[in-house]
């Protein structure tokens, strides 16, 4: 009876969980510490799977801005354009025979129709002129209404900000040990509550990537003002029971988080991902505790000792570092 | 003892699922492959089922750019009607003789109100004309209001953009049989957490239409970045145990599907539906890997490849295709 | 051994759900038909009770645009009299000597800087009537913010729209007889799926109010795309088992029920409630099918017999009417 | 065997919820009466912990609206510096020779383009001015998106308006006691349903604060309309069992309260918090109840004895005041 194989896989094993079940590269990361997924596609014509929302949702707002500039020289560029070829009768105001300085104006005329200014010194007469700034101003107002859609998007999107420790610990646990890493809430102000983890191991057994769900000491915290050590106690049951630093290496594992809570100023729950890979685990080492005192008695947090650790004696014989 | 029968009818029955249990016409499918549900309504005024906002919000973007410009259009006429009757009185700036210029001059000076750009050349100097176009410009501004709206729903709707495979399949698993089909994730940049998906199998029996949920091998991944295929076994349990191809065409068999998840980028729940009819289900088949390797040697998914299966011999006596 | 006692009452009794367990009036109606709650409050002052969200978001839109006017109508005149209050030299293009005539050219000139439409024949000159201005034209645009998240509310207030049976039934079920009511869905366009109820039986006894949940055939559907009976099986377990028609207006029965689904065009959950009085069941009785056909032979749905019934005798003898 | 401690802790223990287990000072408390937390964080620059839109939402309405009027005069300066930068030839309108004037007369035509109303009596005719107002016209319209959205964030946010009662008490229920808080909806027209309810007792043992889930009488109640008195019964499990007054001192004891349910108004879930600590619990006290009938006989909750409670009897020997 193969005792060993029958150590190395335990726990509720997850065969298929939409990231495949081919070989990864090695060393090629799955889930990247920031959240986004690390998979190329093919297949799908760029037009279908492309979202314009999501692209102008996410991107920089320097790049947003100059997205906005641009768009608007380009847009009062077409529309002066427009009123340049209806010819000099087609407005009150400009006095010039110098056809780049009337286009000039057009150009002005055109931005204060746009952004509905309109000042009212040059303005149109003719038919012609009349109709393309009715069109022109109605244009400028539905691009002020999809604006206000997307700075709003942009301005609420309700995203956790979740700071991982930089590396996960095995550290001794009751007479076991535990796969152990901390969270905290970046935000100041957004206060979370009803936060759930869910950790899932992924290793290549056979030529396959398989997938296991790891059972933490807790899966729910109903507050979550400051950290939080998520623990996964390596006990019989355990999938990484037995294991050593190389057995991890071996089987090329990366630890997948997926976090999700109920962010009090967003007033909805929010997501957060992040992942370990083998290499990201120190064997043997527990979290340096984040609190303190201020100069005046009162319990503080500090944060930014959130991955400090100290190397500590495991209680177990069966982990041992490789 | 009627074994047959018992073996036919298995698995959690479910017979009132909103769809009602009358037996629908050979053929007619129930949820169409786009998620649309196939039955028709009546005996409830076309004024109290009608949602405007569900019209507004579902027509192509084409069709409510026409709607805008029409709309501005009639509402112009509206105005410039009111003003026309006020006479000729009424404005400043307005030279002319001819009737119709000036009903065109009043025309343009309406665009100029409701869109606010108000130039001014033409302005309202009657009591008349200044009450008329001060409530044009309020009715202008609101518009705008409910523009935003409508723009920011049209463009922020949450989705799910999911990808089904055209055929579900009958293939092997284990020592028996799945019904198997493959789904994907079309958007290249909304994420989806934590997606659900339910199968329901309606059949004819007895002249009454029963409801069936069908037990996945998994129900839920919690994270869904490429591929996943669905699978129910077909073990004792299964309602559709030890039925041919033949027997899922006598019954009519239609499979809804029903999915949910988190969507990253709308930080919202989005759904998807589709279904299987008995006729778009292959027997005896297995879909294609969508893993292959790129130029560099990177792992890359190709979802053109999501519907494409070879054909497999079944193990089981039970399932032969009729 | 009180075994009427032990008949009258069972099931999940539940004692305070935040209804207070005094004793209502006779015919007091907790819960509408339309789903408001018929209770007093008191003791909250209504500075701190009163929602103006509320207030803007539930009102008609007869009322709603009165309110806007009326507004509009109010700020103009007071900011009309701050210019007034400034004299007749801080306006160029008001041309009179009449008071009540700078008045009127001040409340439109009010008005033409509120809405930002600013045609400019009037205009300030003065830098008292400039400062008021500015303030006035910010007014405006803040005014339009405001207005632009009330209409949006307002428009795509997610509420379900569920019609409810007029009565619900006591009908044969399988060897015993059931609570039946009949729910549909009134809007045309917006699908519902995963659709749960929660029956709740409210008796009074020893003068006491009390509450029960019933137990439901089904609970939840997965897709409710026309009509659904809901059933509640009248076994031993129920509370109501053994009752007759008169016992339940002794006990002042009412049967409150509470509809949440996800809805596919607001993609966000939606609830609706209604409730049953005792003198709204009719013991003995099945509703009709809804299901027809068209003149094309399709299958239809007629939703305006949702409340018809025909009378049928009940299976067993513990339920008679009284 | 230590048989005092093992009726001292008892219930569902949880160490680790995010509110970290090192010793808190006496008398601090862990959640503020209003929900919000009494914990001081550090380590995370301002920069990335603070939330803009955080503090844009939650400031008063007197500081908006002074932070709207700041930030207009601020913007104004700022254009009105750039246009006195340009020169006097790069407006028509202005006919001054008193630099401060122009710059005043500047300033009028910047809030003027700022807010779009542009009057048109000063207006740009230079190209330099012209490239700065059409520049500050669509500022000015981007700042109005964003007013929008920020507003109406602040007029919708959805928050459950909960009254808690002063203190909790330690009531006779059943043969046992009970520890009872009493909460109620405060607005009058927001509905709640399903609404779910968490007690924590937070407590110091051996030097570390460790957490206990409490067990109700009732988490769930579907309707939520006027008041719920939430009951832990104080039974062999209880954490509290056999404890004393000075008991709870001594443990330095804490009761957090989550509450969450579903308003109808905001169509969302919408949180509540608060604390009970030891000191503000009554031993042997019992709520008087909030219903009354007004004078036409129907039956009225008075809200504002939801705090007013009787001294009685403990039924337990166990249970006496320290």
């Amino acid at each position: 009876m193969n005792t060993y194989k029958k150590n190395k896989i335990r726990g509720k094993e997850v065969t298929d969980l939409g990231l495949g079940n081919n070989i990864f590269d090695d060393n090629q990361r799955v889930i990247n510490r920031d959240g986004s997924f690390n998979i190329k596609r093919k297949g799908i014509p760029f037009r279908e799977s492309f979202s314009v929302y999501q692209w102008l949702i996410s991107m920089s707002w320097v790049k947003f801005c100059c997205l906005i500039l641009i768009t608007y020289l380009v847009v009062n560029i077409f529309f002066a354009t427009l009123y340049y070829i209806g010819g000099d009768a087609n407005f009150e105001g400009i006095e010039t025979n110098n056809n780049f300085d009337r286009f000039l104006n057009e150009f002005f005329f055109s931005t204060q129709t746009f952004t509905t200014v309109g000042y009212g010194r040059i303005n149109p007469v003719g038919v012609y002129s009349n109709i393309i700034s009715s069109i022109e101003s109605l244009t400028g107002l539905l691009s002020l209404a999809l604006a206000t859609g997307l700075l709003y998007g942009r301005f609420v999107k309700p995203v956790a900000k979740i700071i991982y420790s930089d590396t996960a610990v095995i550290a001794p646990y009751k007479d076991i040990s535990g796969l152990q890493f901390r969270i905290a809430n970046k935000r100041r102000d957004h206060q979370m509550v009803d936060v759930e983890v869910d950790v899932l191991l992924s290793k290549i057994e056979n030529d396959k990537a398989m997938f296991y769900n790891l059972k933490l000491e807790y899966r729910k915290v109903s507050f979550f003002t400051t950290a939080w050590t998520v623990n996964h106690p390596i006990d019989e049951d355990s999938p990484l029971s037995g294991m050593t630093e190389k057995d991890l290496k071996d089987i090329d594992a990366e630890f997948f988080i997926l976090l999700k809570g109920f962010d009090d100023t967003f007033a909805q729950v929010v997501h957060s991902r992040s992942s370990y890979k083998y290499n990201e685990i120190v064997w043997g080492a527990k979290f340096v505790s984040l609190y303190g005192k201020d100069d005046d008695g009162k319990t503080i947090i500090e944060l930014d000792k959130i991955s400090e650790y100290y190397k500590v004696a495991l209680p177990q014989l069966e982990l041992k570092t490789g």
